[in-house]
């Protein structure tokens, strides 16, 4: 997507060189960095230089070719020890978004078809390349069919469409175009007036340091707000539909996300506004059903609560306390919106009701109907 | 209530000098200032040296009395003309919260019983006196009703009752006790073991700044958390009753109150957790029916949102930047939570339901039921 007028995507790679967009540094300063071994993958997904769920499952990915270059190449077993571990402590660092895992295992899955250490360090990156194109393919895609919804809302309303949405699930949380934010990108560019509220989306402000910065990059009209305002929005018939990502979504459709947007969903809902979730396949865990009491729900540090970051007036970047000294805070990152508070899940393969069909329909899975 | 193990109120006079505390340079300095006339008290309303509903209403009752000692002395004609207007002037500041219209109609209406200059500074000084004093009663009596609520929570639990709370209903909120915190303190007090879930309530963070740093100076256990962490507690059965404030309730029983106040009674009825509103009858606007469409919502300065403010490393206080330059943002005061959601509100006269029946009942007014 659009940066200043050069197209970029959130990672890519750059002959041998491994480099992302670090977000921590977003909205104030644009700073690529490269990540030049598998430590610095592992601690890029930890200190959320790159979040998302699609861009961390994607850095995980080359996580494992950058594991496989620098393994020790004595034995194939110590080859393979080296990088499972190396593949187990990435996994470790976000215990909630189901894409994480779902890479490495892809990629570990892969390795094991090849016999000679050149041969498996070739095929991570493949491997890796592959995911992150299929990504940005399923993005686009998700934007297709949810652009449609858009427009339609258009067709009746015959003037500017308000979209809400919390965090962020731009194209920086992917590849390229992004889940709850490819429909709007689509919309935009096919012409639809489009307008989007911004949840800031504390603790870390994803709304309004990168949903923010990446509407604006691409000319897409928006508005921030505190993530208090969207139940006040919804009852002034501000809100015409709500649009967000998903961490993990069980197979009777629960999604997990960012923490406040089961609360967003309640208000849609209690105002009669759609509510639709935006999410690659590969976000599914059909391995759980409930997703209120099955999933688990990351737990941060309790200063990512007690202090903002930001920019002071004389340009300097800083963490701000914002409560007493010895004030303890809870931070968890996710909740879970339950399946019933869903209008659709809109996915690459098209827009599927939130429930045990719809779940098995995006999988194209006729026995998961059962 | 208790700073420092000395007692002190939000606002109190000193022989003829008007004192409150600054507020806005909360958790972080506590400091005194002297109001000196009514362009300060209409200042330190609109500037939120001192908000919450009862408070508000207090601090433009001494303004009256202030307005009537700086009046020109001519005519009683031109006194009343000065002081009306002076008046008007402190009303329009904060067009949502009813108790400032309310105290300053009364204070008006009191000074019309004076034929003198003397006696009507005289009046507007005992008038505002008994403002304080009948709202640091009637925050006394919340509490006692109220905290029967939490103490038959315990009984039934045997094991500490966390109580969520949004924005600032505490005693800086009034002139003591406070309307939502005045129940938890009593709790306490009583040796009730309670624990306080502090939504930090951006985009201003009175939770964070005044409900945290009140509940440590009291010595009452408490969590400082997201406004989008609420939701995800009730889920997981960690809320037992969530306890606000109000800044206008309608006849039948709508609340205006601190946005996001409406995200969390949705919550509070989803997850079958009790949901109480408390305030003082003065907090009541029975010349409205349904607030959704009829309370007039306070908008505010959009640097609120796109600002944060707080201590930097090196001790200073800064606001920090948090979204990119050119961000637009929305900036609604409060929200309205239908009183279909409610369970009960807690007043001084007692616990009632959110009904018609139940408001008219709070007034002792039969007549009020038809």
């Amino acid at each position: 997507m659009r940066v200043k007028d050069t197209m970029f995507r959130s990672i890519w790679i750059d002959g041998e060189s491994l480099n992302i967009i670090d977000q921590t540094q977003l909205p104030h300063e644009f700073v690529v960095k490269e990540l030049r071994n598998s430590e610095d993958v592992r601690l890029a997904i930890k200190n959320m230089l790159v979040r998302g769920a699609g861009l961390i499952g994607v850095t995980a990915a080359y996580g494992v070719w950058l594991a496989a270059r620098e393994a020790p190449r004595g034995s194939l077993a110590d080859f393979d020890t080296y990088v499972n571990n190396r593949a187990r402590l990435i996994a470790a660092t976000r215990p909630t978004a189901v894409n994480l895992v779902w890479a490495l295992n892809r990629q570990l899955e892969k390795l094991t078809q090849a016999r000679t250490v050149e041969e498996k360090i070739s095929l991570a990156k493949l491997g890796a390349l592959g995911i992150a194109d299929e990504d940005a393919d399923f993005c686009k895609k998700i934007g297709q069919h949810g652009s449609s919804l858009i427009e339609s809302l258009y067709k009746k309303k015959q003037t500017t469409v308000n979209v809400l949405t919390h965090c962020n699930a731009g194209w920086l949380a992917f590849v390229d175009y992004g889940s709850a934010l490819s429909p709007v990108y689509a919309a935009h560019d096919n012409g639809v007036p489009v307008h989007v509220w911004v949840d800031e989306t504390r603790p870390r402000n994803q709304g309004a340091s990168l949903t923010a910065w990446e509407l604006a990059q691409h000319g897409v009209p928006h508005t921030l707000i505190a993530d208090n305002s969207g139940g006040h929005l919804m009852q002034k018939g501000e809100v015409d539909i709500v649009i967000t990502g998903a961490d993990r979504v069980t197979r009777l459709g629960d999604v997990a996300n960012k923490i406040g947007t089961y609360l967003k969903a309640l208000a849609a809902v209690d105002n009669k506004v759609p509510f639709y979730v935006a999410f690659p396949s590969s976000t599914l865990d059909m391995s759980i059903s409930d997703g209120t009491t099955e999933i688990e729900i990351e737990e941060r540090s309790e200063d990512e609560v007690r202090f903002v970051y930001g920019r002071d007036p004389r340009g300097n970047y800083v963490s701000v306390q914002i409560c007493p000294d010895k004030t303890r805070a809870g931070n968890w990152g996710f909740d879970v919106t339950p399946a019933r508070l869903i209008t659709g899940l809109i996915t690459e393969r098209g827009v599927f009701p939130a429930n045990k069909v719809g779940v098995s329909d995006i999988l194209g899975d006729a026995d998961g109907r059962n």
